[in-house]
């Protein structure tokens, strides 16, 4: 056992839990790395995954097979297209590529791991500015979730609830790739896309893609991740 | 599509969510049955909940596959032993058959199949008398996933966030059989047992049996589910 405390991050691959992953490893906790296989189109994000979970050395990497495509209706699960060059979502649409309680499922599965690794915290890279209208991107679901996580285990009933921490939840995109240059994340190891070809380069138009051109624009930095 | 309101009954093919899915379909619901494949030693509840499902005639009956054995820990998903004869759990321990955030888990996949279904309804079958010291068993855990599900979702953002029915969840083990019994439940097709043998028998001394054939005692007749 290590004598650092353990934390349970989720890792998609993308640019958000990467940095989330840098961030939990720069706090001091060894890393349990956690990601699913839920018929999502762009499964090639979990070759970054792997990647991310190799260099910053974690401790262990789950992959977990889950069948979110049982249930349809998201463009990331489903056999419809990904909409290419929209405005970005505002806050009153929420885009087909959400996928239906995506987050809490992801969530319930981290802490079941905490639980059972005895690790008090949970890191998710969840962002509220630029969530494109997901609603378990959002504050007021994270902490209801943190509510409920520390009555639903173990842990909480012995008093020590577990923690879910959404640090890049208030960041702009900009402000959550300078952090984690400063930290050593390198972003070509990532994968945002929602529409990556078969190796793996990014499309450039999915609003996942937007999103993130933009914020390296404002960085003042190309994007190093490969493009088609 | 049907004129009734449709349900989410979550079904493990036990008594008391037998007595749930009868409940829910008396108050004029729809229903969807969701059971797990989760690893669990005693998978031949799946057939209890196929029978259940069927004699009621449910509008669709999902079995999602879902390896809980990747985490471990629990007595029934793990490679050790049930435990027999022991006296009822009191308060203060949780038993090791408990599964690390199950329920949450479970109530996850029901929120997902909810959405995407139209469903605003969802029944689980706990209950925090017989819950042997299962922390998401008990009524403050259930009111949190109630809140946490009211933001997670579309429904939710559109204001209409979807009800946690739990309608066992002060009723005794008695009270529960003879509702049951009024509605027409067939406790011969119901499986509670945690270590049943192969064709479906219970063992009649793990802790599930044990208050299982205590509370039919208590009603006054005996329980008609096959044991061995």
């Amino acid at each position: 056992m290590s004598a650092k405390p353990t934390a349970v991050v989720l890792l998609s691959g993308g640019l958000d839990s990467a940095t989330c992953l840098a961030l939990a490893q720069s706090e001091g906790f060894d890393l349990l790395a956690l990601s699913f296989r839920y018929g999502q189109r762009h499964e090639i994000e979990l070759d970054a995954a792997r990647r991310l979970a190799g260099d910053a050395g974690v401790r262990e990497h789950l992959v977990i097979e889950i069948n979110l495509r049982v249930f349809g209706e998201s463009a990331l699960t489903d056999d419809f297209d990904v909409p290419k060059n929209r405005c970005a979502t505002n806050d009153d649409e929420i885009p087909i590529t959400y996928v239906p309680a995506r987050n809490t499922i992801f969530l319930s599965y981290a802490l079941a791991l905490a639980e059972v690794r005895g690790a008090a915290d949970i890191f998710i890279g969840v962002n509220a500015l630029d969530y494109s209208g997901y609603p378990d991107c959002r504050p007021e679901y994270v902490a209801a979730f943190q509510k409920m996580a520390a009555l639903a285990t173990r842990a909480g009933v012995s008093g020590n609830p577990p923690t879910i921490h959404a640090p890049l939840l208030h960041w702009s995109k900009e402000r959550i790739i300078r952090r984690g240059l400063e930290l050593g994340v390198d972003y070509a190891r990532t994968s945002s896309c929602y529409d990556p070809d078969a190796s793996g380069r990014a499309c450039g138009c999915c609003d996942s893609c937007r999103i993130r051109l933009a914020a390296f624009e404002q960085v003042g930095i190309a994007d190093p991740a490969p493009y088609r």
